[in-house]
């Protein structure tokens, strides 16, 4: 896994804070947040205690900064599918691929993120609810704008912004299963049913 | 919560059983299974725990028997409601109309039952996988019938109806939310995006 999450801290310095994040996220992926303790994430990334708190002050400041980095990861490809495309239709439709890819391809990371959210300190919440609301105003606003110059078809934009959003969320529980194997296949068929969700006119 | 969740287990006895399972619940969504003590469990339903162990072997043995309790009552609303109806598109809108309500109702159950299964042992979880392929037959199975009897045009129907379902796995995670107060509201608005997500046709 490491590997793959690498690449969602790939310019994280000094390498030893890299270090610990991974660490981390895999005890954290193995036991939980609450049982996860700061001498294994250290053990994890081969440094003492003492040697982490130099990156990190503590096990929450950790599970902050991945949730950080996980959700400004997601705004990031979000934005770079939306700048890509012109209309309502192909915007929603390359987002929604892209984010479930994205859940698809760092699952682990996504489960943690995601299902740890509740064990931020409500300052850490806070900070990340701020990116989370940017994420949602981006899908909202795609569907939005689909509605209101004709390509969607849908009676309550709020709902089903959150329904679509929920969707790809969720990828990151279950992937890899059935015939979905590659997040390439989950791009393609949630790029066909956010489509459908919101009433898309065949193009 | 422990009302609403009460609706699950009612016929669970002796009622020091279900008083242990309800205060397992609270535990497990609190801190997460890992973290979770049978000294607390045991304290929660007020009881010693050695008078625990009369009738749960251990914290692994409750959530084996929350978890079979949760797809057990899944199944069951997914069957009465594919039995209301007769056609392929009422039978889909009921069952993930009732599948997402019912996990709106029972959010902290769901979030226990779905998110917790990898800490079920080999044993529990094989036993857990035989209902999750029963609910993941029935809905298939209302897809595919829908696609044979042409009143669903998609091309990938194992992939949608693992995206229905996921979906309404999900609403957990987040129920409440938005214009989403109510678990009515998510029945409604889940209904119609399960129509749209197999493309059947406006009946």
């Amino acid at each position: 896994m490491a590997s793959i999450e690498e690449a969602i801290f790939p310019h994280l310095e000094p390498a030893a804070a890299r270090r610990l994040l991974l660490a981390a996220h895999q005890v954290f992926a193995r036991k939980g947040y609450a049982a996860a303790t700061t001498r294994e994430i250290a053990a994890g990334a081969r440094m003492s205690p003492a040697a982490m708190y130099i990156h990190y002050r503590s096990k929450q400041d950790i599970l902050f900064h991945l949730s950080l980095l996980g959700h400004e990861a997601c705004e990031e490809v979000l934005l770079a599918a939306r700048a890509a495309e012109s209309t309502s239709p192909g915007r929603l439709a390359r987002m929604i691929g892209t984010l479930a890819e994205w859940h698809a391809t760092h699952h682990t990371t996504a489960r943690i993120v995601h299902h740890e959210l509740t064990s931020l300190t409500r300052d850490n919440f806070d900070a990340v609810a701020v990116i989370r609301r940017r994420i949602d105003a981006l899908i909202a606003g795609v569907v939005t704008a689909g509605v209101t110059d004709g390509s969607f078809r849908l009676t309550d934009p709020a709902g089903t912004a959150l329904a679509v959003t929920s969707m790809c969320v969720d990828v990151a529980r279950w992937f890899p299963a059935g015939t979905l194997h590659s997040p390439a296949d989950v791009r393609t068929l949630y790029a066909d049913l956010a489509l459908r969700l919101v009433g898309a006119t065949p193009g």
